[in-house]
């Protein structure tokens, strides 16, 4: 199996189907494709061993929202973005209501395509403390905790081992932790959400976490919500050759080459911006049931 | 005793002395005088039970830096400043070389005369992470972690919970907590740094603490470095009466009017910026004997 | 006449009817009191010269939006208010549509209560360069350029020259200068805003402008949007002897002592981002009729 | 003439060397290397329009200095860069004592790549101000002022039209602009700094800025001051491709793709901190001669 730079379950299965010397039928995998609120959702689910080794990714299920619509500013296209990701996360998370929930921004604030995760927990409405202090006016919603975990450089503490410190704190009965991912594809930076009920597996993603966030190392269970906020540089290349029409080449054969760079996209703060927006939004939406993005609006105003 | 606010185990002392209630003698606490590198340096030690009634302030050591000379802009002021202030932590702290510490900053970041304690960690020199990934390079260094440990409203989890599930998680041999504090006397206000082995005292400060940071409750000692920032209402009040010769007014007697306001001079935004890199050097020099600022200045560029 | 501390029309007039010494009748003043969508709306003509000297403010049109029902969080009430401010905006410009405006942020990004300048720049719709560089889709649109002018210590440039500068090379039909103001009463701090067709006058303020931005250093006219963030030493000092039940003091006899200090609510930054998200919408809103709430949360995210 | 897509003089002077279809000589041009304060100097200097034509600049001085005892952090190598560069800073300049300058910085602060020039602004010694309201402290000092010039889509106005007006309102003697470059050789990024007399050009840099910087459209010498901190697209493909043992390609020939991307190192955000602080220290030493390195800190803190 070739080592492949893709933080996406959908990319890994392309992938996977592409590659001329595969020869064998992709088992232990199952995927299908629907609509949630006018936008694609592609699911994949990793069922065993068998599909682990395939794709490259742990098992579980990865959902993938496609985000067309929001770019070209559809009517009313972020609200119906918010509860299609609200939708989504709800099924993943399967949670009794008031259970309290820890939401993570990983990554750094200070590097603009690495700023969603931080960014998101901006977006984030925090009751935990509210419901313990003014449980008459808020007990109703369900407790929830946010961290910025920061970044080694500036804290001298992996994130992760900041977040189970955290954890085994105030346990919550489950983590969701944003970040952003790698793309093997363009198109698809800063146009597509990922969620996952594996958790955040070590080496993946911008930051070169160490420590997986993940059932096994929190003890509770762990939705990742990712998004490509940038390419590799090897990607880029194959890209770009092949836009020309010069060459189909494979990025892996460039050895790892452009590791150490970001390729992203020139309005890249707006992207950040607009997506960390909305992923606040629908984590709220997915916790707090029954919430509108108008009563959003005027709790964190 | 009346209920007085103030911080600075200094302010506490001058108080109960000035009372005219007091006949009886001040009992169970120590006070000297020193100068070092040109600053006034005053110890007052809180020596039993007695001290501690009199003086409202848990047992311990309590060393106030005036600053005088810094706000004159005096010759090379700023590097005597960081030195002396980090000869009296040295005194405090009592480290073997190499034991990690822990530095905190506490307060808001979003509101300025409470940003002092994040804006210190921005000075900080975190070497927690490269003493152990680059042992050859970073041998020399004791390992240091850093937290701008937030506030309630953006976490949901409160500072010092958080400090402890840290503490718990990396074990360091002693918690440095910074933080801004309020005075009785405009003069002092951005002009007096409080060292003291005792950690804060929760309702002490600007940030309402409920959970103490001190031996007791982090297992390591914990040394406080405060600033005032601000001075509460009554206090300003009683201060404007007595400038302008209207009449002697004890704060109290106001009945803690005025205590949800914030009191602050105009350019606060400058000395907080002056004050957080100052404290930030002064750590630095005392937990990695033998650097100097420009050391620090290249390590943090 | 007493030198009086306050930037608010409504509050002067209120202080000369209150005066003792006051026996002659305020003549060159007109007021009166009405509601728009639940607000209170309290307006200020100050008609001629001895207007002017009666209140210490020059001739125009000053308008109190009182925003009592915002902090209660009553239902729709950030709409409300903002539809409020705008239409109020509204009468007060008289402009034709298309007309370019320039939108000023004045204050100190760096200081809290000095914020809302700035603040609200980041809620305005520029839309001058979209209306130039894609007139097929921006036709619709008012030409709005968007400037926070900074502070004297960081630009070295008085505000008001730099506004003056930008007014003379883009030509803007009408300028519109948001700042944060000093109150006598606590109670109207954060919660109140005053609209005038004045301009900003030199002297008020926080920041001590010493360029006037009026019709005549401008060549336009100049509406000024301005909230009351602090109150100053000398007045709260007034107001906590009087809850109190001490004494009742007038600010002025203090003789201007605790100028130099910010007094702010505590929870300023909440209050701060709030208020600018308010007056950021509302002068979309006044600027571009007919956009709504949601249309700006599009543009804007 | 290939259209080349580098910002910096020596950059092109080489490609035009290198290329295969080069058989003429390069006329119009002179070029020299040398040494300051440890690291590499190469000046170019386009003499007429032969040499513009050739390398696609205009006529003018360009001055490289290269950083790379920086990166190693030798001893003492910050002060001796910003020594460095004052020097050939001042070389350039040629202002009389107490000339006025303005500092400018292009470029977005929300994207750490671009965002090299409005930091510059925030380590520049700011003296306009100071010298005309304390002249008896100040007169030593040039009048300095400075603006981060802002984002198009921040203030709906070019910021070249802003800088415009700025210098018309304030006249200095000579303009300093900074802003953030792109080369062609991922070696260069965040390593090099380029001085140049002649202005900023339309259409070159990252942000596009359609109205030229110099001394045309001023009225006065215009010195730029860049620092690649991007690569295109198409330069990295043919980097990669070279580093693989591939094949040798011409970025051109990839016709302008990925020319919507930002190429740029991992450790942007320090490399961007760093470098800024050195640029503001160097300018700073350039305007305000004999001061040195503590001195600056203690102004600016």
């Amino acid at each position: 199996m070739l080592k492949r730079r893709t933080d996406l379950a959908a990319e890994a299965k392309e992938l996977y189907e592409q590659s001329a010397k595969q020869t064998t039928k992709l088992t232990g995998v199952e995927a299908n494709d629907s609509v949630r609120e006018g936008f694609p959702v592609n699911t994949v689910r990793i069922l065993n061993e068998e599909g682990e080794k395939a794709l490259g990714k742990p098992k579980g299920s990865y959902i993938t929202l496609s985000l067309d619509g929001l770019a070209r500013r559809e009517q009313d296209a972020f609200s119906r973005a918010a509860r299609a990701l609200a939708a989504e996360l709800t099924e993943l998370i399967h949670l009794p209501n008031g259970a309290p929930v820890l939401v993570v921004g990983l990554g750094n604030r200070a590097v603009t395509p690495d700023a969603i995760g931080p960014t998101v927990t901006d977006h984030t409405m925090v009751t935990r403390h509210l419901v313990e202090q003014e449980p008459d006016n808020f007990s109703a919603f369900r407790p929830v905790a946010s961290l910025a975990a920061g970044v080694l450089g500036t804290t001298g503490v992996e994130s992760g081992a900041l977040v189970q410190a955290l954890t085994q704190k105030i346990s919550p009965a489950c983590v969701i932790a944003v970040d952003a991912l790698t793309s093997r594809s363009l198109e698809r930076v800063c146009n597509t959400i990922q969620l996952a009920d594996t958790g955040i597996v070590p080496g993946s993603g911008v930051g070169n976490h160490r420590v997986a966030l993940n059932a096994e190392t929190l003890g509770v269970p762990v939705i990742a919500v990712g998004v490509p906020t940038m390419v590799d540089g090897a990607t880029l290349c194959a890209d770009l050759l092949r836009e020309a029409g010069k060459e189909d080449m494979e990025p892996e054969t460039l050895g790892g080459a452009g590791s150490d760079l970001f390729v992203t996209p020139r309005d890249i703060d707006a992207k950040v911006a607009e997506l960390s927006k909305l992923i606040g939004y629908g984590i709220n939406m997915a916790l707090q049931p029954g919430i509108t993005v108008a009563d959003i609006d005027m709790f964190l105003s």
